[in-house]
């Protein structure tokens, strides 16, 4: 019987603080003291962001008119299970190809389902603040993912800033997830390297941004015992 | 065999937007277009917002000197079960006393063990947005979080703005949770009216802002069937 390690929960996201790498452009994270306990008997805090700061979903109005807000999207949809694909082998700074999906080795040999998340390991979040992978880090290509739109999975996730290349001027790659019903997760932490090849129970959910693009959110992996 | 129904997870957050009601004095909430699909190609959103917006997690350190910040709670104490208590009978405005932890009605049967969550109903949440509830929300009394943590419970939810009288100076209920450690869980949605005298299964993982003294989450009630 399936059983899911609640108990074991390893955190895959980042922490949101000042100073953290955000995609190039985007709005810098601010955490800002408003009241501290010595002044003012309690702590709390400001908190300045870009709607994709960190780890993050994207839906699918990020890039479609008329798409499926981020409060939009069922928040059932934000807990299930995941399959985790080890993309390691692609060079730093290329497109992870269909091949990853079926490399044969000992990894990558769990099968994809239907409304399954797929989550791809790049080795991307082994440099996280370097500046190396702010513009060069590893992105998937166009046919693995229109592959992953046919096998009608819930989302696609991975370990770097975006799904498109930084050269992209087009997003290709989501906008065929975000048009076509998937929606994306970006800058899973490195933890989800443990899990490469592995089937977990996955929980994203974002924030409530009422009416908005995508949202920042705490991303956790349950350990599953076949 | 107890079974967690994720496919029929209920949301109890609000949703997080301009001009939504925030504990008087905090920062207000923001959301502010940075991209826009017909200017830019894709919509981005800048986000400003406290700490404590919306539903949110309280960490120790949001009253307690040295205590753990939102970033250092253990991940996996962010999904677990959960009591649902139907305070309801409170006139809006006062404590919820001691009583309605064994009411002996229909409700309230449920047994509270050690590391559950104790999630308390008022009906605040059903005023949410209305000037009424803004200062005179419906609170706990200091005797029954004092048994709450004598109980050992991981955590203390409600359904208004916070655990504390809006009126207190000492913030006692807050204090006597935090510093004995449970987390507090503050302005869950009305949807939590669903489960009254019910065992659920919680998922409320915060943005893992770092050091910091709380954060919003997106607050899941998954539904239990024995």
């Amino acid at each position: 019987m399936t059983k899911y390690l609640f108990e074991k929960i390893v955190d895959l996201s980042h922490s949101l603080e000042n100073d953290m790498p955000v995609y190039p452009g985007d709005t810098r994270t601010l955490l800002e003291p408003t009241s501290t306990i010595p002044k003012d008997g309690l702590n709390l805090t400001k908190v300045i962001m870009s709607s994709h700061a960190g780890t993050h979903v994207d839906s699918p109005s990020h890039f479609v008119e008329k798409g499926l807000t981020i409060d939009q999207i069922p928040a059932r949809k934000f807990a299930g299970e995941a399959v985790v694909i080890d993309a390691s082998s692609t060079p730093i700074g290329s497109a992870v190809n269909i091949d990853s999906l079926h490399l044969g080795t000992a990894y990558n040999k769990v099968e994809i389902g239907e409304d399954d998340f797929v989550l791809f390991y790049t080795g991307s979040s082994e440099l996280w603040g370097n500046p190396i992978v702010e513009k060069k880090y590893t992105f998937l290509s166009e046919a693995l993912v229109k592959k992953l739109v046919k096998n009608r999975v819930r989302a696609v996730g991975i370990d770097s800033f975006s799904v498109d290349s930084f050269d992209s001027i087009t997003f290709p790659v989501h906008k065929e997830l975000l048009s076509n019903g998937p929606f994306i997760i970006e800058s899973l932490a490195n933890p989800l390297k443990q899990f490469l090849g592995k089937r977990i129970f996955l929980i994203c959910p974002p924030l409530k941004l009422a009416s908005k693009d995508g949202a920042p959110c705490r991303c956790l992996a349950v350990p599953i015992i076949e």
